[in-house]
């Protein structure tokens, strides 16, 4: 009887259809669900296994039946053009991409420690990477009617979710006309992630991945896509996914004076060895491992490493995979959408008891990343890409017979 | 007599033939002529006029006759399409875009403070802003028989200038495909700059100009493109203009390991006041000017101001021009070309006696500049885009009635 009460309770839960999820996840928050993998685990695998990539739900997850699913298309001359699941995957060749995607709030814990932000408190791991598999989003908006006339007024393309909070609101946001329509935009409405159909914490049936482009933008649960002369009106396209100079605090900010995010800039981290984490003086040799991004599709071409807090520099190895996979084909230019992993092995400094271990990564447009976080701190704790660093104690041999 | 013989001298100088050039210029080599405007006058005119833009020639400037002028278009199907100048002219429509170029090499000088590197000691002002007319390289493409076919072997096209070294060889460069034939890209075969002929110095009677990549890449007094699947085999393609790690030195680099500079990343400087200067407390308000830009085409979105090293940051407020000229309309998104000028009038800091005044700009990707110039110098120092630092003394007001 208690069991029946509490499964009463629990159904008028909105999260209570939520999906389980993978034990190993760092959970932000669990309602809505936010999540990360732990550092470790993220940079041993180059594409990362569906059910440890990580989470970022805005509000409950959808139950969507694929068969009585349909996604329409407005806007355009032709009026609405709906289209079923199957019509998405049958009407439209398959596209697959492999892709990185970012939260914008990934790294927030660093800026946090400057001064207190507003939003989950990521680590290093809110970015993950995947093989897409989906419909071109060009292809739908070529078949519904989208041409050089549409071209003359039209420029963003708009994009509604499934998910909606308790007044019935959907998480919305858009993205600029060019990079939806361009050949080499490379924008899919998804219905496959590594090879399989998309897990309900990633959209399923279909969600939109914009490659290069910050994850708030590739809209999961995907039900409305609509091509419009202005930007989505949604709280997450104007209100909030900015970035700001760290003079603006909640008092003096206003939305409209910055752009909402799209492409990302040049980003790395350490995801091996862990902060405070303790090196036997036997080891000789130190290995750091992590990842490298960057958005718009600017290809990571250097990422360099430091053990002495960023006085000198050393050039890690770009490896397209953790553990002897396949190395991936070179990206068409300006099409770099997945990140590069990369390590660099050095003997122990003699003389350190602790070691400060920074690195940095470089794009082919050779942005950097800035050195400190103060000066990109901002109040949402968005973009928060300063060289990452990490301290580890070196442990002496207690016995040296 | 000795008049006559100093002329004989002088015309076996292969210099011999340069143009006159501006007294107002600042030198940083006569031979070939390399030079730039005091920063002070910079950011007077959003439109550089041209006598002032810098001046960056790697060879004698050549002495090209308009009437027997060809430009040879090699590499397509159709076999060698040969232009004459009144062909460029008549045979494809005008474009006339608004476009900033920047010397790989701006701001050496403080690279050089930093530690020695080979190069020019350019100042702040390798960069400026002109409005360039000619046709799209993309038409005369398509006009030689570019088309999909093409598209399938093709990766750069390739420059060759009409300045030659004593052993005959020219200046030569190349930029990918994909940036040539794009409709976006906007790469002119430009035959105005600021609505007359080229000037000698900037190229004439024909330059190319590629929008958001590195002022190398603009080949001047062009003869010769080809589209080719390699890239340029000149000196400044493979051997030069390109980045590298702090830790690399000319015992150790490997220039081919390292990708040929395009797009440039993110950029600010103040021009004034200069560095040095000396502030009457009497002023009470500070006026500081600037520039910002980016590479790709990437929108300057903001600019923070610093009067105390970094430590507190005001925004800038941003202007498309100096003295009350028309503001430019928006760039379409990807195609922001040209800088932005910028101010910020701010109260003297009541008890100090010097500041240090900083500059940092943010793009559209937000990509930022790094806060210091050690972790980004490199042996050619190039690159050079640190937070631009300018310390100012104030003198305090000797008679106080
Ligand atoms: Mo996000
Ligand atoms: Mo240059």
């Amino acid at each position: 009887e208690d069991l029946k009460k509490q499964q009463t309770v629990v159904s008028s839960d909105p999260y209570s259809s939520d999906p389980k999820r993978h034990p190993i996840l760092r959970v932000n928050s669990l309602k809505p669900f936010n999540a990360e993998p732990p550092p470790e685990i993220l940079s041993d695998n180059y594409i990362t296994p569906s059910a440890i990539f990580f989470k970022r739900n805005h509000l409950p997850v959808p139950q969507v039946d694929p068969a009585s699913y349909q996604l329409h298309v407005e806007g355009l001359p032709g009026g609405v053009l709906t289209l079923s699941l199957e019509e998405l995957k049958t009407r439209f060749p398959k596209h697959t991409i492999t892709a990185t995607l970012q939260c914008a709030g990934n790294r927030r814990s660093e800026m946090n420690e400057v001064k207190q932000v507003k939003g989950l408190n990521w680590g290093i791991a809110a970015i993950s990477n995947a093989t897409w598999g989906g419909a071109k989003l060009r292809d739908v908006l070529l078949a519904a009617g989208y041409g050089p006339d549409v071209a003359k007024w039209a420029r963003h393309v708009q994009f509604e979710g499934l998910d909606k909070d308790v007044t019935g609101t959907t998480y919305g946001a858009s993205i600029p006309l060019n990079k939806a329509v361009s050949e080499e935009g490379d924008v899919l409405l998804a219905y496959e992630m590594n090879s399989e159909d998309l897990p309900a914490d990633h959209g399923y049936p279909v969600r939109v991945v914009v490659p290069g482009t910050v994850g708030a933008r590739n809209v999961k649960w995907l039900g409305k896509i609509s091509v419009s002369a202005e930007e989505s009106s949604s709280h997450w396209q104007q209100n909030d996914y900015k970035g700001f100079s760290p003079g603006t605090d909640w008092d003096t900010v206003d939305f409209k004076s910055a752009p909402a995010i799209q492409e990302l800039p040049i980003q790395s981290a350490i995801t091996t060895p862990a902060d405070g984490a303790m090196i036997d003086r036997s080891a000789e040799e130190l290995t750091v491992k992590g990842y490298a991004w960057s958005g718009g599709g600017r290809e990571v071409v250097r990422v360099d490493v430091s053990l002495d807090g960023g006085k000198t520099w050393q050039v890690a190895q770009l490896t397209s995979n953790g553990k002897g996979q396949e190395p991936e084909p070179s990206p068409l230019p300006g099409r770099a959408w997945a990140w590069k992993l990369w390590e660099v092995s050095a003997p122990l400094p003699p003389d350190d008891q602790e070691l400060e271990i920074v690195c940095k990564a470089v794009d082919n447009s050779y942005n950097m990343q800035p050195d400190t976080v103060p000066p990109i701190w901002n109040l949402r704790g968005v973009l928060s890409n300063a060289w990452h660093r990490v301290k580890v104690k070196i442990r002496e041999d207690e016995c040296k017979e």
